[in-house]
Parts: structure tokens; C-alpha cells; sequence
């Protein structure tokens, strides 16, 4: 694994609780695997903007994509500067103190700015924002057709700094807190997949493909 | 119920799929209720950023909070214009082809900017904060003292505007792919709670508290 660490300045430092920041691809890709939804972070004549979708990652690059007539791909595509967030939710730490309170989670924040993907990687990066969100599903689906392709934009986000942060084990409370009759712990969280639901309109005997079947509960 | 509008201008209208953009109170405060964690996005000096962080709901208000040293509290407390989106993922939409590949969604992106709680506000938006993680806990926990008040920034954002967007239901296929022999239908997600891990040095006796054991699965 690469243990190659993003360049630490103002931008990404953490801050906050800094033991809990890390800037090696191979935590920060970790984390970017482990989801398919970002937010991504931009500006336009100085108002702030936040919009949730999809990402792919491969190597370090991110691939987002949306309708040409979307802002946010209108805009990031100019090359401005961006920012992107993935956040997994892993439990809320109940401490004995309100004060104490915490979650567990494993964030991302990436600075970086899009680039186009040209016309003839598009489908490859469609391919990969699609193996993100459910792997193998790419080879069960209908390929694109070239006016389908036409219609998406696909924007490539070279990773120019990232840091992780993460948090994890169970609640700190004050030392003489240990001692009151309050339970403390964490309640563990989880993205959970319930039981696939077929389309109305699917048609008889084809079978639930081995993508779904391939989920954890 | 409030059905009150948000105002629609530019900076908040839904451009992509509009039948799926909703800018009344009651659409939007429930999905706000829904959720905890938020994204807030703001920019210094030209740079986007983007921070994962809590949040609580009271009226109109949003509140969310962090150390006073937090970069993030520090630039908002300046009452810069920000943006800020919560999304819950609701399912995995398999079309037939790829482009229709979707995701079932609600989410909802809030423009205004943050003023600082007073003092003898904070304890009370505190409260507001910790029942929209959990509710009933703040009353089993130990309350802040001032010192610990004092070490917390509270902002208070008003909702200036916000739209949400929702997508429901299954895949919407081309025509001609509905007689492929590919499956289709919706994977629907959701975050749910494993089963509470007590600290280890909770003090023996101590029972999982009334707010832990309402959490739904």
C-alpha cells in the first residue's frame, strides 16, 4: 500500500484534535473506498456552494458526473478551485458528561480542482463511478449509448491534498465522572442495505444479479 | 404545519430534474429532523472549504458548535455567507442500462450565515444539539459546567434559504429496455444502530438508559 503523504499546510491541516488527522494516500483512500457519496464545496462570486453526489476513485484521481446542465459541473468544470467531503458515521459516543459527547467517524476532505474527462475515457470513468456505488454492476447493465454519453459530463479531480480524520473507541469523561450512576458507551452505526425491492415492471424469471447479492446486511 | 416558501432565486432553485426540488419549511424541516450530521461549506480568501459537523434544529434556527480554537467556528463566527447540506441516502435505484443508474435521496442545502449564541443561550442550544443526536440523553447525562460552556462556541444559522430535493421510487427505464433480461429495482439503505457497547470502566450496575434503548434498528 502507498504510504505516500499528501503535503501538509494551512489548507488541510487538522486542527482540531490534531492525533486524529492523517495525510497518507493510504488511510485517505481507505476512507474514499469505503463510500460512494461526497459533497462537494465551491464557490461562485463569493457565495458558497454544497451539493451532494456521486464519486469514483481510482488511483488519485476522484471522477464525478452529472447532467451537462448542471451547476456544479458547469461551474467546476471552469478549473476552479473545489473542495470535496466523504464522511462515514461509525457511532455516537455517550459519554457520562454532555460536555464528553462524541462520534466515531472516518472523514475525508480533498482540495483539488476538475479537469474534463475527454470523450474517450468517459465511459471508463462511468465505469468506475458505478463500480463505486455497486461493484460489478457496470457488466449486468445496459452499456451507454453515445447520445447517453453525450448527455454527462464527467469531471476528473486530480487529489492535490486531502487529510483524513478519525475517531474511534469509546467515551473520555472527566475523572471524577466515572464515578456517577450514568450509563456511558457508544451505539455503533452503520449504512445498511435492507432486502432489494424488484421494479413493478421487471420482467418474469430474471433472477436478483449477483452485484445485490454480493451486499452486506 | 408550516408551508411556508423559502424565497427562490438563483442560489437556491433546484436546475437538474426541478420536479424533485421543494423549498416550503415543512418538506424542508423534515429532513433536517431526520438527520445530524451536516457539511458546511464556506470559502477564505477564495478557497472552498468543507467540514463535516452536528447539528441541531429549533424553528428556523440551525445550531452547531465546536471548540473555541475550531477554524471552522472561527471563520463562521464572522458571519460569513455559508452554505450547508444534509443528505440521507435511501436506496440504490438499478436501472436496466447504466445511465438510468440513480439513488433515492433526500437531502436539503441551506444558505445563511451564523451568528454567535449568547452565553445564556448556550446551554439551551446545547440541549437543542444533543436531542438531535439523541434524544432524552441530555437529561440522563451530566450537564456542562461553565467551564466547559465556556470552551464551546455555539452558532446559531438562521435559514435564509434552503431547497430540498428528494428522489422516490423505482428505475425509469428507455422503452425499448424493458424487455432486457436485466434485473432492476431498488437496494434501499439506511443507517442503522448495532446493538450499544458499554464502556469499559462503566460502573457496574449502570443499565442501558430509556434513550438508548428507543433508538430503532
Amino acid at each position: 500500500m502507498n504510504r505516500t503523504n499528501y503535503t501538509i499546510d494551512a489548507r488541510n491541516k487538522v486542527k482540531r484534535v490534531p492525533d486524529r488527522g492523517h495525510y497518507d494516500q493510504e488511510t485517505v483512500y481507505a476512507i474514499l473506498d469505503a463510500g460512494f457519496l461526497c459533497h462537494t464545496s465551491f464557490s461562485i462570486e463569493g457565495q458558497p456552494f454544497i451539493i451532494p453526489t456521486l464519486y469514483g476513485r481510482e488511483g488519485n484521481t476522484l471522477y464525478i458526473h452529472g447532467a451537462n446542465t448542471s451547476r456544479m459541473i458547469q461551474h467546476l468544470d471552469k478549473g476552479v478551485d473545489m473542495a470535496l467531503a466523504v464522511t462515514h458515521v461509525d457511532g455516537m459516543v455517550l459519554a457520562r458528561s454532555a460536555f464528553h459527547h462524541s462520534m466515531n467517524y472516518r472523514s475525508v476532505v480533498v482540495f483539488g480542482t476538475a479537469k474534463r474527462v475527454r470523450d474517450e475515457e468517459k465511459e471508463h470513468a462511468l465505469f468506475i463511478l458505478s463500480e463505486q456505488l455497486l461493484k460489478g454492476r457496470w457488466e449486468e447493465a445496459r452499456k451507454p449509448y453515445a447520445k447517453e454519453l453525450k448527455a454527462t459530463t464527467v469531471l476528473a479531480v486530480e487529489i492535490e491534498q486531502a487529510s483524513a480524520k478519525i475517531r474511534t473507541g469509546g467515551p473520555k469523561d472527566e475523572q471524577a465522572d466515572y464515578d456517577l450512576d450514568i450509563w456511558a458507551g457508544v451505539v455503533p452505526l452503520h449504512l445498511g442495505c435492507l432486502p432489494p425491492v424488484a421494479d413493478e415492471l421487471l420482467k418474469a424469471g430474471v433472477e436478483i444479479p449477483a452485484s445485490v447479492l454480493a451486499l452486506k446486511k
